[in-house]
C-alpha cells in the first residue's frame, strides 16, 4: 500500500468538506483506489476551524508552512483569489509538488501559464472544482471526450443568477426582489456584482474554453453581460414564444476564432439546458464525434466542491503512489484567435420602450431596414406607465448591424428608455 | 514524441468510426495529448470494410492475427458478444496487452474477473463505450466522483425503448405500432427482445453497479421487466398525474444490499430524467458528497460510441507512452449482497381491468386492505371493450405485499385480464 501525504490550505466551507471526506472515507480509498491518503498539514487564518475538525495538531496559520513542509507531496489550495493563493500554488509547483485547487480567479487570469509551469516541473495541477462545483466536466473534457474536436461548450455555471431567473419566471418577481430573496437565502453575496453582472460565469467559460479548445483564453477575452436589465416581462414574453431565458456562458469554435461570451440568452424550451432550474448548473458540450452531451449537478456548496477536490486528489495521489511519470496534460496549443462579439450572427429579441405617438412604429421599422435587419415577428404592448413597448424578434442578423441599428434608434426621439436586447439561440 | 501501436478487431459501425477519427485527428492527438497513435493491424470478417477505409494493407480476416501481432501494444475489441470476442480479450490481457472494448455482454457476464485478470497482468482494460454510447460515465464514476460513496445510479440506457415510450406518449401510439415504427427507423432490431424486455438495460446497470459500488454484479443479479405490457393509456394517466414513464435501469445502495432492477418507472416530470426523450440516454448519479448529477447524450451510433473508444484509447496510450506503471483500477471489493426486489418499498400505479358488475370495486379494495396496502388515489374509467379499469395509486408499500395482493386478486373473479403494475419513484 502506498502512502501519499497531503497538505491543505484553506479550511472554509470547501476545505472543511474535504477534511471530512478524507476522515470518513479513508479506508474506502485504501480499498477501492489503493492509496493511503494522509492529511499531514493544514492552514487557515482561523485556528477555530482546525479545532472543530480535530486537526489542530497539524495546523498553522501560515499557508507557506504547508507548501514548505518537506513531508507534503500534494498541496490542496482552497484560499481562492489571485494574490496569496497564487503564490502558494506557484511555490508548490516550483518545488515539484502537485496541486489540487478550486481557484477560478487564478486560472481564469492565467491558466495556461500555470499549466505550463506544472508540466515543466513534472508536477500536476488539477482543478475540477473550479467550474461547476461537483459536476464532472474538466475530467470528461480532458479524458473521456479527448477523441473529439470540441465544437461548442455552453454552460449555466452561475447558480445565483439561475435561481433569480427561475424565481422571476415562476413567480413574476422583479429583478430587485429576486436579488433580495437570493441574498436572504444565502445564494447571493451582499455585493452581488460578480454573479449578476456575469463575471463569475465569464471566469468559468474562460477555464472551460482553455481546456476544450487547448488554447489560451483569459477572462478579459470574454464578452460579458449580466441579468440586471431583465424584467419578469421578458421572461413572460419568452415563455409565450416557447423559450426560456438563461444566463449562458458560451464558448464556440468558429472559423474565425473562439466565440466567447456571457449574456442572457433565449433558448427553446426543448433544449436540455432550458429545464435546468434554481441553483443547479449544467454544461452542454458538442463534439464532432459524440454529438451533444450535457453534464448536470450542483454548481456550488461544501459537498459538491469537496467531491471534485477529493476526486482530483485521488487521481493525483494514484499517479504519485505508483511512480507514474506525470503525463503533461497539455503539449502544445492551437493558439486560436478570439472572435469579436460583433461577428456574432443570431436572432435577437428586442424590447423597445417607445412613446405612444404616431410614426414611432414606422421610425423603428425604418431603422431596422436601413441596417439590413429583417424582422421575424413584432408585438406591440401597452405598459402601465402609459408608454408602449415594441417587442421585435429578428431573423438571424449580425451583432454589429443590430448594435448600429439600436444606436441609430437612440439618436431619434422614438425611444423613451434604453432598449432590452436578448440573443436567441435556436 | 512517443509512438503507440494499436490493433483493431471489428470494422462495423463503431470500428469504422474509430478508424475515421484516428485518420482525421491523428495530428490533433499528437499536439494536444503528446501521443502518436498508429493503427498497425485490423481485422473483420469482411475485407470490403477495410477497403472502404483504405486500410487493406494492415488487414486480416482473423482477429487472432491482431492479438498476436508483436507490434500491437493496445487491442481494441469491437466484435461484441461473449464468445470469440472474449477469447480475443483474454488472450490480449494474458499477453500483457491493454484492451479497449465496447463489449457490454462480456462485461455484464463477468466484468469483475476480467478486471482482475487485467490488474494481475499489469494491463489496462477500458470500456467507456459499453454503457451510454458517447456519454462519459465510466470515467467520471472511476475518477472524478471517486471521492464519493455512490448512493444511487439510475439510467435511461436503452434508446430503442425510450424512443418507443416517447412516441407512445406524444402521439398515443400503441406499443405494437411504436415498435414497428422504431424498427422502420432503424432504432430497433428485427428481433427486439433484448431491448424491449430490458435485457440490454440490465447488462448496462450490471456494469455501472460493478464500477459505482466496487462489487461483483452480474447480469443475472438484475431483476428485469420490459415495456411490452404498457399501453398509451398508462402514459396518459401518468401524464395527468404529473409523471413520465421511463424504462429505468436502477442500482441503489441500501442497508440490505444493492437494489438492482430494470422496469418501467413513473418519475415526477420535474425529475431531470423525465425530460430525456427519443433515443437520447442519461444516467443520474447520487453521491454522498456531490449530491445529484446527471450525464446526458446519445446512447448509440457510430460517432458517439467511437468517441468513447478513442477517449479510452488516448488515455491508455498516454499511460503506455510515458511508461507509467499501470494503476490497478480496482483493488479489492466490498462484496456487497444484492437485495431482492421483494424488499423494495415504493408507491405503485396499478391498472386493473375488471368486470363491470356490482361488488368488484369492494373486492379489490378489500384485497389491498388484507395485505396492508394503503391507497393514495383511485380512478375508475370505462374502456371501449365494455369493461372497466380501476387505476389505483398506492402509498409506499412493500413489493412483496403488492405481489401477494395481486395474486390474491387474480384468484377472485374480479379481474378480466392481467393487471398492469408501474413502480412510482418520488
Amino acid at each position: 500500500m502506498s502512502t501519499v501525504k497531503v497538505g491543505l490550505i484553506g479550511l472554509g466551507t470547501v476545505g472543511s468538506g474535504v477534511v471530512r471526506i478524507l476522515q470518513e472515507h479513508h479506508d474506502d480509498f485504501v480499498r477501492d483506489q489503493g492509496v493511503d491518503i494522509q492529511l499531514v498539514a493544514a492552514a487557515s487564518r482561523e485556528p477555530e476551524q482546525a479545532e472543530e475538525l480535530g486537526i489542530s495538531d497539524i495546523f498553522s496559520t501560515d499557508g507557506a508552512d504547508v507548501v514548505n513542509n518537506p513531508e507534503v507531496d500534494i498541496v490542496i489550495e482552497l484560499v481562492g483569489g489571485n494574490t496569496f493563493a497564487r503564490e502558494f500554488v506557484l511555490n508548490a509547483l516550483e518545488a515539484g509538488k502537485s496541486v489540487v485547487t478550486a481557484n477560478k480567479a487564478m486560472l481564469a487570469a492565467d491558466g495556461r501559464n500555470i499549466l505550463r509551469l506544472a508540466a515543466a516541473k513534472g508536477a500536476e495541477i488539477a482543478f475540477e472544482a473550479s467550474v461547476g462545483g461537483g459536476i464532472p466536466i474538466i475530467g470528461p473534457l480532458r479524458h473521456t471526450l479527448a477523441g473529439n474536436r470540441i465544437l461548442s461548450v455552453v454552460g449555466i455555471v452561475n447558480g445565483t443568477t439561475n435561481y433569480m431567473l427561475s424565481r422571476m419566471h415562476d413567480d413574476g418577481l422583479d429583478y430587485d426582489v429576486a436579488l433580495k430573496e437570493a441574498q436572504a437565502a444565502g445564494f447571493a453575496e451582499a455585493d452581488p456584482t460578480a454573479d449578476v453582472e456575469g463575471h463569475d460565469a465569464a471566469a468559468k467559460i474562460a477555464i472551460l474554453s482553455t481546456i476544450a479548445y487547448n488554447t489560451d483564453v483569459k477572462l478579459e477575452d470574454v464578452y460579458c453581460e449580466g441579468i440586471s436589465k431583465l424584467s419578469p416581462l421578458d421572461l413572460e414574453h419568452a415563455d409565450e414564444m416557447g423559450y426560456a431565458i438563461k444566463l449562458l456562458a458560451i464558448g464556440n469554435r468558429t472559423d474565425s476564432g473562439i466565440d466567447l461570451r456571457v449574456h442572457p440568452t433565449m433558448i427553446p424550451k426543448t433544449h436540455p439546458l432550458a429545464s435546468v432550474n434554481g441553483v443547479m448548473n449544467a454544461i452542454y458540450v458538442v463534439g464532432d464525434a459524440v454529438g451533444e452531451t450535457m453534464f448536470y449537478g450542483a454548481g456550488a456548496g461544501s459537498g459538491p466542491a469537496a467531491s471534485s477536490v477529493v476526486g482530483d486528489l485521488i487521481e493525483v495521489a494514484r499517479h504519485l503512489a505508483y511512480r507514474e511519470q506525470i503525463t503533461q496534460s497539455v503539449w502544445d496549443t492551437e493558439e486560436l484567435p478570439i472572435r469579436s462579439i460583433s461577428e456574432l450572427e443570431c436572432s435577437y429579441y428586442l424590447r423597445l420602450p417607445v412613446a405612444d405617438k404616431p410614426g414611432v412604429l414606422a421610425t423603428t421599422a425604418h431603422v431596422f431596414a436601413d441596417y439590413g435587419v429583417s424582422i421575424y415577428s413584432l408585438v406591440q404592448r401597452g405598459s402601465s406607465s402609459g408608454n408602449v413597448e415594441l417587442i421585435y424578434v429578428t431573423h438571424p442578423a449580425r451583432e454589429a448591424s443590430i448594435q448600429q441599428a439600436l444606436a441609430a434608434m437612440q439618436a431619434t426621439d422614438a425611444l423613451t428608455a434604453a432598449p432590452v436586447l436578448i440573443r436567441v439561440q435556436n
